[in-house]
């Protein structure tokens, strides 16, 4: 179906899930490009496709044709996009499994994304995050993980709520602190357990520290300062080896 | 001195500094917020401090009052500044020191400026750009690095001649690569060494794998992508321990 009018129905009902509200009444998202549309069919998310050019490889799909202009609307993307897709939340199971990434308002969508993608290239099984943390369904987000929010669960809680229930559950909980912590590389993890990081000024609140079974700290030399992702790409990797 | 017209002479050659050839051709930059401030302070690299409001806790420097409609011209943050500073780049002895960063093309400011970041925080001598990098001097990559690259010499050279050059004084190179690699956790470091990461979509170029005394791998479980910040900082805390 070809669409040119920048007023029709369904453009005006696509371009709400810009914006969280929508996306969180409707449970539907966008997302952009090629890439990431190969790996939201993996999982079935995919409702219909939308695209400047016929494009007969998403025929599989309901599919909907539309103007240069119609795009730059829909796009969040600054360089543009050429392919859309409408997709639909993924329903989760409430099961959290044996190495879990708890994120305490990391609020940089980039960083939440870029995240997501190491939790699940290192094998962690799933991630909570705090009230406080970006939208997992933001594109910005969805873009940085390269497709990885497709295929690892996502939870969103409250997480002193999760830490009484972990504890009950025998989960160990590590946390990542420049005080009264041990080094990274004197951690012996054991199974299953959660590693927490948080937010890129404050890091983990105190009210989460406090809960924390072990506080962990990365060696550094000198500048003693490192971005989110880094850090908790750099504690996931070691707690693997 | 108080600055209340946006087309003041002033302020038409600050804003000039928002795009990489008039920095290249001056020798300057501009810099944003208190904690950049204080870092760029500490290197002597400061040339004039301009805020909206009157500060006096910058007094040591020439200073300009100016409007908020002004500091919105000269800003490139979206929430805005209070404070900015003139800057000029810091000159550089042509040493690179025993613990080197080479980067091929990594083209996103906010992965150049974290890696920039890691790269002070892990003890690294100097870093190495291709002619294909961000350019160091972008606000947001200096932002990404929160001041770091103040204090760690940053290069940009030509690849070729500089693995050239390391040959012949027997710096040893390690790259990343996914294919026809040892695993990190095998790979054993000797000083003097550079280590090279590459391009967000491509990695490192062919031509530099080529010329790499050994390629390492980081070991991945299911998704097997990482940002290239991420990888970075991964290989660089491994390689200290």
């Amino acid at each position: 179906m070809k669409i040119t009018s920048l007023t029709n129905a369904k453009v005006k009902q696509w371009s709400k899930y810009k914006e969280k509200k929508y996306r969180e009444i409707d449970k539907k998202f966008l997302i952009e490009g090629e890439h990431l549309l190969q790996e939201a069919h993996k999982e079935g998310l995919i409702e219909c496709v939308i695209s400047v050019e016929e494009n007969t490889s998403w025929d599989m799909y309901e599919h909907y044709e539309i103007t240069s202009d119609i795009m730059k609307k829909l796009s969040s993307s600054v360089s543009g996009s050429n392919i859309m897709a409408l997709c639909h939340y993924s329903e989760q199971k409430e099961t959290y499994g044996k190495k879990i990434i708890i994120l305490d308002d990391v609020q940089d969508p980039g960083n939440l994304g870029t995240i997501i993608r190491s939790a699940l290239s290192f094998g962690y099984d799933s991630i909570i995050l705090s009230k406080g943390c970006a939208d997992v369904y933001n594109e910005k987000v969805i873009r940085s993980t390269q497709g990885a929010c497709f295929h690892i669960p996502v939870f969103r809680k409250d997480l002193q709520e999760v830490l009484t229930d972990f504890k009950q559950q025998g989960i160990a909980v590590y946390g990542t602190a420049l005080k009264n912590a041990i080094d990274l590389q004197e951690l012996k993890v054991k199974t299953p357990y959660a590693f927490v990081f948080g937010n890129e000024g404050q890091g983990v609140s105190q009210g989460i520290l406090n809960r924390c079974d072990k506080l962990v700290k990365i060696e550094m030399e000198t500048f003693e300062s490192l971005n989110v992702a880094v850090a908790a790409g750099i504690c996931m990797y070691t707690c693997n080896h």
